[in-house]
């Protein structure tokens, strides 16, 4: 692998993306992509006593849905890189503590997912044979988390965006035939000052852009190289600033560019506002449905860009504005 | 590199540990190793309106000091891999959105630093010339967060550990003259079922013990061939307890093992019960301490071996056990 331009990774030996999976919650299975996901689940417990344990199910039966479908044994899995939404992780590390593979965590926020799957292909081209990336997040547990319980029925913004239950997972590998990553852009953290937590589209589209410009800059590629580029939860207000601002740089990326969270969700019928988010947004889009169209080859070549707001509630309180951050991976068959 | 035994990596062009930085607390500069350290503080707060702030600006400033020692350009750093204690990572995401480096946030709990590290070399030998890993953590936004608000003056139980306040980076590089990062040993979830949150150490021994040994059993090595064998933060139990564990597996690493917890406060006279911990207790104490000793060949190979604990408040809460994680890395002259 080398470094090209100022931030974007070239592999020489680029790593595969063998197999994907994914598992969703009742929200999702209502939305357009319900037939290419693994599994969907009846209700937001899934048998657990808490939502936080279902998150943890959920990520643990996604990582061994993935080792089937993929008929690699754990012992040839040489590490997991997880992470999620909830205070410390606790989704990904209670979900897999039993799973007997080394375990990297990581927070990206929602840009987990592309995260994950950048340092596992550096670990592939450098040293592992099979690396395992995965992240969750869980409607009700983030909501309870990051804004206000359920159980006081709150009035959501029409900038609110509809955090995504369920998992997704991906094994990429030395060998195998495709689809390939071959180029990462990791991002740089961008904060343009806003400050209201029911509008992380437009705290995240900069992110995207500038991750996306340089991405450009870097490999010396356009928008029209790539069949699709999509973000991973800008949802719909961060998709219209994202075209805006990428018009102010001379690029239109309106024709070919799609976000996960604008995907997943039926906006006239699911009452889910801007969209979707969260860490299995992309994660679950991906592994469901773009993972499907790059193994039919309907596309060829994709730029993923997911997309994280690094804060918490209490930042909020103390009056700070939401850093954001975005990684782009390039998978090509 | 290449992968020897069961989870070892090697380096085939073994990575330089080029330059540490580290800014410690009050109550860190009242213990032992105050003189190592590059700056100490005054008050909890350094000129801040919140802890959390306070603990931004310490990271912040440990990146700046590293910087300025290492005498590397910003331009020239790569990537900067950093987490900390805080929900959703906040400390490094607010620390260092500034930075203008690409950033790649990890959460090992206490065992982040050495994770960043570990990432850090990986990147280094595939495609990076300079990386700077970085935690932090602080006592009392630590306390607010997974404890009590310190106001309530809660009693501590004995096995309780002090929070360390501070942070500690490193640059590791491409070029160098040492000392170089020859192996590293991501470990596994170990979760034998403890559940006191005030029992860190007792929580995270069987981890360390896990990694250590498979370190041993995968590079052929054993404790004899380190000067020294260091724990991030298992505190006076946690060390007793480790020492009896590995005791038992044939190993005695009673003559050469010690604990950053352990060093970095006076038992005697700082109650602080069974000793330091942290994202910042490691990093502090190898940043400060360690990465001196082996400059100055006062040690010439050492094996680092940071250790977290991946609970929340919420899991606790929820009658869940802790499940601990242990990440080694070689170091050597």
């Amino acid at each position: 692998m080398q470094k090209i331009g100022k931030q974007t990774i070239k592999f020489d030996a680029p790593p595969t993306v063998s197999e994907c999976a994914s598992i969703v919650g009742p929200k999702e299975a209502d939305g357009p992509l319900c037939k290419y996901f693994d599994q969907t689940l009846e209700d937001e417990f899934w048998g657990e006593k808490s939502w936080e344990k279902a998150e943890s199910k959920i990520i643990k039966e996604t990582v061994s849905t993935l080792i089937g479908k993929s008929g690699v044994s754990t012992a040839d899995v040489d590490m997991v890189i997880a992470g999620d939404l909830l205070n410390q992780c606790i989704s990904s590390s209670f979900g897999l503590r039993d799973s007997n593979i080394p375990f990297l965590g990581v927070f990206g926020a929602c840009s987990t997912f592309v995260e994950s799957m950048s340092i596992s292909a550096i670990c592939v081209e450098g040293f592992a044979k099979n690396v395992i990336c995965a992240t969750s997040s869980h409607f009700c547990s983030a909501e309870k988390q990051f804004r206000f319980p359920l159980e006081l029925g709150n009035q959501r913004p029409p900038t609110a965006q509809w955090t995504v239950t369920g998992s997704g997972a991906a094994l990429i590998s030395k060998s195998g035939n495709g689809p390939f990553i071959t180029h990462i852009t990791p991002g740089k953290i961008v904060d343009m000052g806003i400050k209201d937590a029911n509008s992380m589209g437009a705290a995240m589209a900069p992110a995207f852009c500038d991750t996306l410009l340089t991405h450009f800059q870097d490999t010396g590629r356009n928008p029209s190289y790539y069949d699709a580029i999509i973000s991973g939860d800008l949802g719909h207000i961060g998709k219209e600033i994202s075209i805006d601002i990428m018009k102010s740089h001379g690029y239109n990326i309106k024709s070919n560019y799609n976000d996960c969270g604008v995907m997943i969700f039926d906006k006239a019928s699911q009452d889910t506002h801007s969209g979707g988010s969260g860490c299995a947004c992309c994660a679950t889009v991906f592994s469901g449905y773009w993972f499907k169209q790059l193994q039919n080859k309907k596309v060829k070549k994709i730029l993923l860009i997911a997309t994280g707001a690094l804060m918490n509630s209490t930042s909020s309180q103390q009056g700070e504005s939401i850093p954001g951050i975005a990684h782009a991976i390039s998978i090509e068959i």
